[in-house]
């Protein structure tokens, strides 16, 4: 090694030691006689002062470090002077006194700084364009660390419990379901094309159906869709199944694994097992499958008032089978002025496609007053405030439309005034369960079902017979695990057995033909003794970033790409010689 | 779970618990009133008796048995009957006395059987087509435990060591180097495509420009070359980088890492460090960069005498520059034929381009004999025998060719007398390394060098003139790490000049515009202050092979293509959609 010690380790105990550092140079003071640079590695930065003990020649080149050069320093340790410690830097208690410095590498002036932090930092592109410059920010690396740690510990929680790693293969075939492929053209076949896998979801199955009992796997995932802000077109998972087991088995090596990396990585402890809410619960309770459990203003239900109620807009829809809820946002009729008003009004209709959001403050005395009010009767605005258990300041906001509508309308509403209203800590971490999801939704403009998590899920044993009479009505046994209102993972309980795989395929429209074509090795491989199996996939991005606190996926990636799925530093995706277009068979269409 | 203990898991110590086992119908016995069941999961086979403890309608069920029929019993563990005790298995001392069965699952009768082994195994085209049975065989679960557990360690022993793992991009930049990318369309940006990595090389390199100092990945890379017997399209590496180091320390990381494999997989004490020769040394002594040290029969050079003899074919030969060397079998004389060595040297000549085989066998006496020794004096041919140290009963084989011939030959015949000689115990293992490889190799046909390694590999420093001067004499910072006669990875310390990496991108052929398209992002990132650094890749799917002692790469992939890079269980790769292929905007030349 060119160094004895890295620029994190030093300390009281090693003054008088000569040692030999490696590094950057983070900051660099000139006090004339006397040159002081703070030295930073991964682990940390060590003060070095260029003083009397340093050679001539040494003090020369020392003059002419600048920010980012790359020295080798060998000095001798010894304790800084009285009343320049600095108890905030584990190294702060020494400083290295040069002898010598070797310049190992010149940096020109970098477009931006490794100290630069929150409004100093340059826009993300220029970020994304200068990567290696941006990674040697100390957030970015402890964002790197944490990944490592966090997968490092996720790995060892698996292998003791004896699930084997087994990779499975990146170059696979096109099972056009779900997302979009991307696809990679042969060149020993022409004309044919392998496709990137979305999930190692038919090898993990094939995997329990070969005996392996308890598979993971940390796995590149791909999906060719428009990004959204959360997504990548490459992301990583922690891919998991396990043999002769149902949900509990399923979730408690998945609670087990959460409580570990909770107790190592965030000193928490994590009541097992953790809470359980189904689907339908927690739509009617927060409009959302995976719904944020930090804070309370959960939706209430007014159908019934509305019913009764003189005010036609609620009437109505309570009659036509729509549903009239609303969210009792505690101490906040101060806060939303008419114009905040009129514009959270906007944003429910432009983006959740709600009619109106209806609302009423709360007086002193428990009165509810706004211009709608005069449409209830004194009678009726009493039972409405006593419905969402309204005290004097509260605000109240209401949603009269179909109940999708009302879900996403007041899934959004309770999303954004949790946050404005600081209804919860961020820093807070919880988890929980959403469960027994519907088999399949009706997709209204397609005439057809869909798979709510993916064709291969286990209807509920008891549900079995709604699938020839009452589809929609079947619940899979399928679970998600939620952190702090995000989908931090989501699994099922596989269908094993042959004629009820075909008999879902079916009900998914997809003819036996084309379910032989796309997933006919699966349908084989249940026929040759396929035991009962399930299992999860928790999405590792998403976990960094809860248990990192992070804004952006972004930011849990070392090389993430745009929304144009663009990477800014090498310029991927670029153009390509055209003898290895010629060598694959393929032509750009003009 | 449905099973209270798995299959390999019940002993003395359980008898008279009632236990419920999941698992495969291995063997099926029917003695009439009594049903004999050995069932099979991953961690064993446990012996269940269907007699009188069993209900009528389970005993009902357990007669309509098949083998890999998937059940789940519950019985009471017993002793088994004297005289019928098999210590040979683990769970052998015990039987489980059924109660009740389930069948969770049928299956079809196979094309072939788990138990299957050696000769009785069907061809691999049948086992990759139903892998999901291939990899029922206990040999295969075993591979994948293996290679589960060297993988385990290797991160392990990484961690310790304070690598972070930082997973780097699969949809990258073409960079036409070395092999051929395998390329991605890009849907959003028509007409440009991602590349899969061939390796994260120079990713790691930026992380190390990033400051990451140790950085590891168990990464998936490809190459879309036309494969050979133990190559695949995608294979999995252990890639490792460091900073602030020099040869000794990468090497010495991967010593301790092989230590680690070599004690805690094989029970193996390595002796450290790891024997090293030079690259020169190597070609010398056993004409390959990747000798097998596990037997002697080294090469021996004889232009000196041939120069004196009177032999034509070798005096020309020693005369016009070329090269006389020759390999000493011990003992051999007697093995082979006149025939088998006319089989030899139509073998040398065809695979290897030489010219011919000479060869003397070495009579009672230490006279060496054989049709042309008419062509030499009594004198040279005892100070051929001498040389080679040669003994009564030996074989030996030799070459007069250019040098590079002469390596190739004589390293064919070591490789394969070493076998049929038997000159080694195939379960040994040996670790070396061969270091100080050349910079460059010339491509006569292109009429320019080539890197050996890759163009970002640092000579020596001691050679940095040469690169000037003779660039055929540059010695290169590299080292490769050779297991058995194969290599198990090679790496390098890197260039972190930007000037030095022009000028060897200079001398590899590569013009300054083009190293900017192609490189820009490596160069400009060695200009804001690269550290020195180097690193390593190891082949994991040739690891395992040689832990395991197994013969096929392909035995060491779960999901392996054959050479026409098909995958026979899936059919990739297939056809598409005509829809996927104008989504992003390419077409099928005719």
């Amino acid at each position: 090694m060119l160094r004895t010690h890295s620029c994190g380790e030093l300390r009281s105990e090693h003054v008088g030691q000569r040692v030999t550092l490696c590094g950057w140079v983070d900051t660099y003071r000139d006090h004339g006689r006397t040159l002081f640079v703070d030295l930073r590695d991964r682990y940390g930065k060590t003060q070095i002062v260029f003083g009397p003990d340093c050679s001539a020649a040494s003090f020369e080149t020392a003059s002419t470090l600048r920010p980012e050069f790359v020295v080798q320093v060998t000095g001798n340790v010894a304790h800084r002077p009285e009343g320049t410690v600095n108890l905030k830097l584990s190294t702060g208690e020494i400083e290295v006194r040069a002898e010598s410095v070797e310049l190992l590498n010149r940096s020109l002036v970098p477009p931006f700084y490794p100290s630069q932090t929150g409004e100093e930092l340059p826009g993300e592109d220029l970020r994304l364009k200068y990567r290696y410059l941006d990674l040697r920010r100390p957030e970015m690396q402890q964002t790197l660390l944490l990944r490592h740690r966090m997968i490092k510990r996720m790995r060892d929680y698996a292998d003791e419990l004896g699930f084997l790693e087994v990779e499975t293969p990146m170059l696979g075939r096109s099972t056009p379901e779900g997302a979009r492929d991307y696809l990679v053209p042969s060149r020993i076949q022409q004309g044919c094309f392998y496709a990137l896998p979305q999930s190692p979801q038919l090898y993990k199955q094939i995997l329990m159906v070969a005996g392996y009992d308890r598979y993971i796997q940390v796995a590149r995932c791909f999906r060719d869709e428009d990004l959204r802000a959360d997504r990548q077109p490459e992301f990583t998972q922690l891919d998991l199944e396990m043999s002769f087991v149902g949900m509990d088995d399923v979730m408690g090596v998945v609670e087990g694994m959460m409580a570990r990396l909770a107790k190592e990585i965030l000193g928490l402890e994590l009541a097992l097992p953790l809470p359980r809410m189904t689907y339908d619960e927690a739509m009617e309770r927060f409009g959302h499958d995976a719904p944020d459990l930090r804070f309370g203003m959960e939706i209430v239900d007014l159908t019934d008032l509305a019913r009764e109620c003189d005010f036609r807009v609620f009437r109505a829809a309570a009659e036509s089978g729509q549903r009239v809820r609303g969210l009792c946002a505690p101490g906040a009729a101060g806060r939303y002025s008419r114009k905040a008003i009129d514009e959270l009004t906007t944003w429910i209709v432009q983006d959740f496609g709600a009619k109106g959001l209806a609302w009423f403050k709360v007086e002193q005395g428990g009165t509810l007053s706004a211009p709608i009010a005069k449409n209830f009767s004194a009678e009726m605005l009493r039972r409405i405030g006593q419905r969402f258990g309204a005290a004097p300041g509260d605000f109240l906001l209401i949603v009269a439309d179909r109940f999708e509508t009302t879900c996403k309308a007041l899934y959004g509403l309770r999303k954004r005034l949790g946050a404005e209203l600081k209804l919860y800590d961020p820093s807070q971490m919880h988890f929980s369960w959403v469960v027994e999801f519907p088999m399949f939704a009706w997709v209204e403009a397609e005439n057809c079902w869909t798979a709510m998590h993916h064709p291969f899920t286990a209807p509920r044993p008891q549900d079995r017979e709604l699938l020839k009479t009452d589809p929609g009505k079947c619940r899979a046994q399928a679970y998600d695990l939620v952190i702090n209102g995000s989908e931090a993972g989501g699994g099922t309980i596989r269908i094993h057995d042959q004629r009820l795989q075909q008999e879902v395929f079916g009900l998914l429209g997809i003819a036996p033909e084309q379910a032989r074509e796309r997933f006919g090795f699966l349908l084989e491989a249940l026929q040759f003794g396929a035991p009962p199996h399930g299992g999860i996939a928790l999405g590792i991005d998403r976990l960094v970033m809860l248990f990192g606190g992070l804004e952006s996926i972004r930011d849990c990636i070392a090389f993430p790409k745009t929304q144009r799925a663009t990477d800014l530093m090498t310029g991927a995706p670029g153009e390509v010689d055209p003898v290895q277009l010629r060598e694959l068979g393929i032509r750009i269409a003009k």
